[in-house]
């Protein structure tokens, strides 16, 4: 399992404060759609140049134009981009073509996606690397069960690995765990923890 | 009827070259998807400013995180900004608390949605402005009839006027404006024409 940091509200220097004290207690860095709206990818290549040894996930959320937004990400140095699971057949086959072309991984995101199960099966059938189950952040106070559908989604797939979002914390990070998700995204729990560090580690504990 | 020139691929030089071509042939500038990719909120804010004339709609295609996202598009000086159908209410309705609040409009993309009608319906009661069918750029191969599209949208808004993206070209123009669509939206067709300001007049004649 590897711990996806999802950073938005940030500035490049706050975001380069906190990856210098998390170390290496992260794994991949997310770039998030609300700093790609407002900054483009300016953050995707600076992050990608001052901590190469980290994956950098452009969260796109593609839905349209698959292969030329999918290259926007990757020539810009994301080593991930995302695809949105409600979007077309041919965007998610476009944005996996230029994926492999660009030696890159491609993750769909399966939110506000009503039928998870079988769309994580045809989704994985077009080649994608991870499908992510998210609890919007418009949907976290819901009671929208993530683990719920994380288990669809794996019952889903063949071959693609999956990814939990939306919300996660240390509280409810080991029922994820069990699960055995390939990737766990996790943003505030972090990034608004008194002791951000301490939190990645402990989290990457309870992943192991 | 408004005529929507979506501009991609573009400079920002380029833009100024070809809106000062265009005149006031057209009525709404949209800075596309893949140009807010690259760029950022920067384009939206510069031709606001050179621009005060034309509304400005930035296609952030939102997804999650509405009233945030939204603001993020009305904060650096859009009129108008976009979110997809596909998304969960929760999100509509929180782009359409932000646009009344920054004194903006909402346009609806349905792009992917399965039951046009229906969505438009339930779309069209959260109080958007714009409801916009969308030949996918990803299908425009594949023979989908915008028209009927339209048709159904219409039938499913009471409130929400309609808008139709997706290839439409000079010679699809004349029975898309027998049915009246509030915004008509055009890319290639002007900017990839050898006298984009021709075309674009023609257009307005078209939809008069």
């Amino acid at each position: 399992m590897r711990l996806q940091l999802a950073l938005d509200l940030v500035t490049l220097d706050g975001a380069r404060r906190l990856l210098d004290t998390l170390g290496d207690a992260v794994d991949i860095v997310e770039v998030g759609t609300p700093w790609i709206m407002q900054e483009g990818m300016r953050p995707v290549t600076a992050l990608k140049q001052a901590y190469p040894h980290l994956q950098v996930l452009a969260d796109l959320k593609i839905m349209d134009a698959g292969e030329h937004e999918a290259r926007i990400g990757f020539d810009a140095g994301a080593d991930i981009v995302t695809v949105l699971g409600a979007a077309g057949d041919r965007t998610v086959g476009g944005v996996v073509a230029a994926a492999r072309r660009a030696k890159g991984e491609v993750m769909a995101d399966l939110i506000a996606v009503p039928d998870v199960r079988r769309r994580a099966a045809e989704i994985d059938a077009l080649g994608v690397d991870y499908v992510c189950v998210h609890t919007a952040f418009d949907e976290q106070q819901t009671g929208k069960d993530p683990l719920a559908e994380l288990r669809l989604a794996r019952e889903g797939c063949s071959r693609a690995r999956a990814a939990v979002a939306g919300g996660v914390k240390l509280a409810t990070l080991p029922a994820i765990a069990e699960l055995q998700p390939a990737i766990v995204v996790v943003g505030g729990a972090i990034t608004g923890a008194p002791d951000p560090a301490a939190v990645a580690r402990e989290m990457q504990r309870l992943m192991r």
